[in-house]
């Protein structure tokens, strides 16, 4: 056995949320945010926040680890890292970066978090901002220096090319991209936490809805939200001796492929969200199959990047993806390929992937309000197209 | 034995530099800076750049993986990883990070770097800057909200008031300061890559030199420089296939201790470079004591800073630091405590640490060209008063 490894040796036990709110609708400040929903997540651990000793987080948060600890009285940080890249195709690398300091001795206890309150600072879905790298670098620079000279500006005009030429070689029609939106709008009917609970979606309100930019309808394109996430990680040793069941990292990769100086110019793979390497290395790490998931969330920056995440990581051959995207197929708890079981960030809350993260724990935990059966294995999948992307498997304890 | 420990898990068989400017003076930008090094340090392992498949910097480093990738045709990058916290603090911690991810099997090999071109971007000596959040951040933001107000700006105005409160509560004598200072320019006589090769320093000339802070004087300060270095990482099973001799990491620790609110303000222990459970925790996982170390290279961004670290690190007790402190004891080879042996921030290069690294790696190579004799253990610490802080121990082949 390879000793170099992170599977089984690294466990969330605990989870938490503030509130979701509409963007601009939070009424504490983003920092606020981060405390509520890391004390959280220490109460669903049953422990004290003074047992962190760890915190990691991606896409540049405000939030600073020295602060957090100050704030939170914590004796001895020991740990505290960037997935360096902005974006949430850091969400699954955080974890992972969390694990392996954790697995290397050097933290106990680590927090991975994310606090965003696009209320009160940049929204990432306008134009002229930073998006690719987050807030380190002026508006145009880096990557964002070769589309916006030709007017490809905001996130969802950027994608938009790519899930074209992906639906246009495979023969992918709307309909797949408006499953995985009602998917995650039935859902949302069920998660009291959803943003869009209580507000049901249609085949023929999708249908009516404005173009964004094709192939994205309103309805295609995540949310922009106030709020916190966090998970509490612990040794796996440790796990069991916390409230809820360990749900134990199986296996996390993060990567980009081989690029020419810009995510948006990928020849000649134009159509990818960039997961085929990190699949493999994930599914390696995990020792399972696709087959083997039982439950996915997939991170929709917008509904054509969760169409090719799952093509990518297996799920189905591009020239499958009409049959296998379908609301029943995507739905809890009988479908196929139970899909963004929270409502994901279309209709519970665009909090860049943590509340998937915690979707999925909670898939593990049996306690998800779309919990599909008997779920030992679930999948997370972070922020396609935004490279370094990200995804991890959790497991059950019937996966030891 | 517990297997959550960095110990003998990684080395260090690369190292890479550019030539070393005063800030302003690189004819290249900081970008083509950091590929340079990259490159050198990939020609001392004996790799193609394309083995790469990891990147760890800190303090916000600009040259994002992504990019550098592209640059270099790296096929497959999977680790991507910034020590969380602006400022040299950060620099063992992004070796510890790059470790972690190796000893996880996220990475194969990995690149931790610094570029850093002063005269590019922000000189991080000038007040006003976000110094200690990097340029993640406005200027008077975070912690510098409570400096900044009150006329404590620069670092070196942040730095002085700690450090003059050690020097009287334990009665340290500017001579120990002096002796820092001059131990580095000794040492960059016998090194052609130091700034101030060819410019010795005299007891006179330091005593004759200006007040910066008091009770820093200008040879107190590092420089400013342009310019950077790499090393190259790989699991320690790998290590011995290198044209260099394995330097195992033995221990590495970061972190922070109890503050209030700003590095500043650490009540009750005002006169603290944060080191002192850091340094417990490096001393445990390397599995050494300050008796079994044999060369030490410590951050200058002071001298003071120097002070306080080696005292936190064990190597003498505050009230020891005048008989400690000589250059007598300070020079290589036969100083009791060889310290900066390449000359280090204030006569090599500032290059946020990173040249320390690589120093204490020709150090265990024997190729110093202020070597010691059968350096079996160095040690290096990062970023004095900057937190996260952290530090690092290498050993040779011989601690295996």
């Amino acid at each position: 056995m390879n000793d170099r490894t992170l599977r089984h040796k690294v466990a969330i036990v605990g989870v938490g949320e503030t509130q979701y709110f509409k963007h601009g609708q939070s009424p504490d400040p983003e920092f606020k945010l981060a405390l509520k929903a890391i004390l959280a997540a220490c109460a669903s651990a049953g422990i004290s926040p003074h047992a962190i000793d760890g915190f990691a987080s991606y896409s540049d948060d405000r939030n600073d680890a020295v602060r957090l600890a100050t704030a939170l009285g914590i004796p001895e940080l020991r740990h505290s890292s960037m997935q360096w890249g902005g974006g949430g195709g850091g969400t699954a690398a955080a974890v992972a970066h969390a694990a392996a300091a954790i697995a290397g001795g050097l933290a106990d206890c680590v927090v991975v978090f994310r606090a965003l309150a696009q209320g009160q600072f940049t929204r990432y879905g306008q134009g002229g901002m930073a998006f690719g790298y987050g807030s380190a670098t002026p508006a145009i620079s880096g990557e964002m220096a070769f589309p916006v000279p030709y007017g490809a500006i905001s996130p969802a005009q950027r994608f938009a090319m790519k899930v074209r030429r992906f639906m246009e070689e495979h023969r992918v029609e709307q309909a797949a991209l408006r499953a995985i939106a009602l998917a995650s709008y039935h859902h949302a009917q069920a998660n009291p936490r959803a943003l869009m609970h209580g507000r049901p979606l249609s085949e023929e309100q999708y249908d009516a809805s404005r173009w964004i930019v094709e192939p994205f309808r309103l309805f295609d394109c995540c949310m922009e939200n106030d709020g916190a996430a966090a998970i509490v990680l612990v040794s796996a040793e440790r796990a069991r001796d916390f409230p809820h069941p360990p749900a134990y990292l199986l296996g996390a990769a993060a990567g980009a492929d081989y690029r020419h100086a810009a995510s948006s110019h990928t020849a000649p793979n134009y159509a990818t969200a960039d997961f085929r390497t990190v699949a493999r290395r994930l599914y390696e790490m995990a020792r399972v199959e696709p087959s083997d998931v039982d439950v996915v969330q997939a991170y929709e920056n917008f509904t054509g990047g969760v169409l090719l995440s799952l093509a990518e990581h297996g799920f189905f051959r591009p020239e499958e993806a009409n049959d296998a995207l379908t609301l029943e197929n995507l739905s809890a708890p009988d479908g196929r390929l139970p899909l963004n079981t929270s409502g994901g960030h279309l209709a519970e809350c665009y909090m860049h992937g943590m509340n998937l993260i915690i979707e999925s724990v909670r898939q593990i935990w049996g306690q998800s309000s779309n919990q599909v059966e008997d779920v030992d294995v679930a999948m997370m999948i972070a922020g396609p197209m935004v490279t370094p992307v990200s995804s991890l498997i959790l497991g059950s304890e019937a996966t030891r």
